[in-house]
């Protein structure tokens, strides 16, 4: 049995606390928030849960193994770093940390204590998306692109850019589907409220092979739309999140390329086209949040590494961060520290 | 009564062809084409037209007013150049020209002899982009961004990118529709064919104020998407040029500002959202070719101008030939000469 | 402050409960259900209320003004009846009773004691529905027909067919958006499980006006539709309940009407198409169960009447009554009696 | 090389025209109307080919081979049974002839004369339609029902209702589709237009088997919809003919019966659902007409029987003659002779 406290109790808190609640292997000891009024409703609903707004209260408790962090992003990695030096399993939302320094500070805390710390990208976990990977590795044939809209009239966050809120989804599931890492990234952008951060922002993902991505996320846009395509020479996947059941269709087109003729100096690929049909695979729709706390409780108990750990935490942060830089300067290519440093 | 040439009769030119027929003004006296073989099936339908091989033949005759060129865009320049310094009007297909300095030389040319200049920027000409620029006219606020996507699985060309193929479209249609020129182009893209252009590309503009547009074009797309979303202050509109009826959906959405609180050394804004009706105008489902045709028709029986005239044209090959030094340089920000000089 | 209890806590009991504990005017008292290991829940998250398996207990108990009923079908009657007998108020699940004899029975009771008697036509409350009857009272010229598709794989239901169990949805919309009630019903359908009822249903409803109406059930259908559309001679309505936001389309599509001509012997119209702009009004996106259930106890406080009172219950009742009836007779006509009887 | 007259030129006789002069095996020798004035369009874009007002000229013509005949239903007949007579191959528009007797007439005199007759059920050309029947014979499991929604804002025929103009599509795909004949027809309908005939009606038909079809047809609706379902125990099918690519859908989807519990006095059956992959499969995207044209004309060189032959178009008007007895009866269910007597 892990015991477990829930450190924020905002607006994803609700969904971790409920989530734990449900886990037979975990017993949720304390949910903490700064704000003693957000915690009336957990001890209503809880009434064996012990509510709190003081963390060393809660790392001082000996029934806790590990925290689930939902705090502004801001405060994940002192909340982290503390938790994990006092010998706490950690478990953080993402974006994992506001910095790669930060971020690789956690990874390297948690290695040398032999602690799991796990980041909670959520989407990884989804049936629809475990699928793509599947397909992937199956092979799609030379991989081209891999492009994502994520755009809607959303809440504007005044601490973090879009990039930060959005994107970060579009990146953690590229960090799990793709087998290659990016090695460079450019972004463009805009914010129209002043004094506010990006509401619109585009992202390139640069990699080694020819591979292409690409990333559009939007605050301000009047429909909402989730909606990815991986192009690959043999197959090719749309995989669209609003869909309620038929989230993933894998298309069976593609080009051929034959040697082609030599006509003057110019030799010439003859490029021809290939459909076939279209599937749409049953995908399993357990609850991602509940299927990966399961997956963190269980990696304490076996010691095992959980599938979005904080290397792939700090992966995404590094290309937010860069991504940052970028937008700061309308689109210049920012180098990304070589994937095998941090993979 | 004015006499037409076609010059070109191969993909495009049948329905220059089968438009012009239609006109009451105008009479088609040629179709002309370098093969020959392609001629036969005009001689059948149309057998009061002439055909030829010989363009010199066109400009020698006296009944011919005006050519309507749809050849491949590197023999644009040529022969618009000859016919107008033969004393013909010109009607020319998108791209107007390979070059901007071939598209400057074709507008100096057309204004020193006082002839007509119009480019087939078919979309322009269509109900849906007409009413797109009057919704814009009357006010969507402040102009927040302008983003398209053109994607399918469609014909590589070997001699242009999907750039000057597909993205002309979404340039043409903006600098319609958009009160303000762009000051500056990036473009990231790649092609996954040795030896060929880009098959996709990502275009970014940068405007004087605060506007944003992207446009994402894709020859290897497993769908088929043509949509463009379109971004104020009070006002946004959703085109989706693939909907049979309602292409064009205004939503009376947007975001509120209130002059914020000062907390601590930040003073931020409070962002307030909107939501109100959606609606689908009814629109004029005409023909773009044939409309666009009888005006260039009446503008040279009435002296006026073209909606999409040469300047149009060499402003929208700007662009394009900036997005191709930007596409070799990994999306480096290319500025645009000021748009007053070519407006 | 109105005390209630809730009867029956299986698959819509809970939100009853749920909905119920947050109305500021009133107090959730009881949970009755005759499994009592169902409870458990109820006593953990709502530990002020009482539970019980004994209806009589929570009848005996003077705090209680009014119940819930969200058990089965079949008991509806008898457990509506004997609260109403014991002076309380009753909100009952639809359909109101298992037949149209006990719904008149209900009718008269609750009369007779000046009691509300409700019935939880939830579509009834929704802002599409509300907002479908205004437009139509605002006028759609002459109605032509209603016609409404609700399919899905769906559970079976071994008590009753799909009709009792989807189109009673269908006919209580109609019965609140149209301002004519149905004269006749005719209905076939198919059983394809042996010894159950019919899983797949066609309705047709009859008028005194030319008004027709359709309804299409399906247990079996392999993607889900929840559509219905709605023509007048001026203008049409979809209403579909599965789009996210833009669940109601009102398009300004008609067909017009001139003398016409009598050639020869047979007198002519000329039939006209009329197309304009289409429109998808805001909705209100409130919870139609809670807003329901607010104003049930509303009705009680202030003496007024319920929305989906008794009637509106008995006039759908009688329905499905005669609908079964002609199911067993591959759709022979069931004449239903005068409306202003049971309006 | 055979030699073929197309008779009428009104809606549908031009697309006739332009298909059988693509046909290498066919020669398109006449076209007749009554209209001399609408052949002067054919005597320009085809003048090899005669054009006359009267059908005994055609008919007198020893190259004529056999006749396209794209009239009014109420000369179907009459025009038909001529050709039939002088010894020519009839090809006829649907549906093939305004009553059973009429058809049945048609069927024995191409028999008696050993001529072909063939119907233009177009649809079921299709690569969708060809592609669904392949599915339906390798086998859904027991078939449960047929579902067609046919509707839009279209063109009002004063001569014959909706179930003639539109329903008779979805009769002749089912005919073609499904292995089991109806049985019975009923019907129910409206005409919103004083002396018009129906422009919205409701088919139901009965098998022998459980099988129930349904079709419903409407001009005045707001929206186009063209969906079919077909359900059957262990698969199911969509076909959405305004899908620009994915007409076909066939879901893994179905029920499974298991022994089930005899609880009491009633037997039931636990009904539990399974759901598998969707699949798309790429059609043969060939235009419908010339590939029914093209095995017309093969039928009468290798003396074979076309796919869409007499028995089948009289199939398909013995259901509409009995649609429209239930019609004119508020949906008395009319028994259709057994169709082995026609198969």
């Amino acid at each position: 049995m892990i015991g477990i406290a829930v450190i924020g109790y905002g607006y994803w808190g609700p969904n971790l606390v409920r989530n734990i609640a449900d886990i037979p292997d975990a017993r949720l000891i304390y949910v903490c928030d700064l704000r003693k009024d957000r915690l009336a409703p957990v001890e209503a609903r809880y009434p064996t849960v012990a509510v709190t707004d003081d963390i060393d209260e809660v790392l001082r408790d000996p029934r806790v193994d590990a925290v689930a962090i939902a705090t502004p992003v801001s405060t994940h990695f002192k909340i982290a770093m503390k938790a994990l030096m006092a010998g706490r399993h950690v478990f953080v939302e993402k974006p994992m940390a506001a910095t790669s320094e930060e971020a690789r500070r956690l990874v390297d805390e948690a290695n040398r204590r032999g602690l799991k710390l796990a980041v909670d990208h959520t989407f990884v976990h989804t049936g629809a998306v475990r699928k793509m990977r599947e397909i992937v590795e199956d092979g799609l044939g030379d991989m081209y692109y891999y492009d994502s809209v994520r755009v809607n009239l959303g809440l504007f966050q005044h601490d973090v850019s879009v990039v930060w809120d959005l994107a970060v989804h579009d990146l953690s599931i590229m960090d799990y589907v793709l087998r290659e890492k990016p090695i460079a990234v450019s972004a463009t952008g805009m914010s129209h409220v002043v004094g506010e951060p990006e509401n619109i922002a585009y992202l390139n993902l640069f990699f080694e092979s020819k591979l292409i991505a690409h990333v559009h996320v939007n605050w301000l846009a009047p429909v909402k739309v989730r909606r990815t395509l991986i192009g690959g020479s043999s197959k090719m996947i749309v995989y669209d999140d609003l869909e309620p059941s038929e989230k993933i269709k894998v298309y069976d087109k593609g080009i051929t390329l034959n040697g082609g003729t030599g006509n003057g100096d110019v030799y010439q690929m003859l490029v021809g086209y290939r459909t076939g049909d279209m599937y749409a695979p049953q995908l399993d729709m357990t609850e991602a949040l509940g299927r990966e706390l399961r997956q963190f409780v269980s990696c304490i108990e076996h010691d095992s590494q959980p599938t979005t750990d904080g290397l792939a935490g700090l992966r995404v942060v590094r290309i937010l961060e860069a991504a940052t830089q970028s937008l700061a300067q309308r689109g210049r290519v920012v180098d990304l520290e070589p994937a095998r440093m941090i993979a």
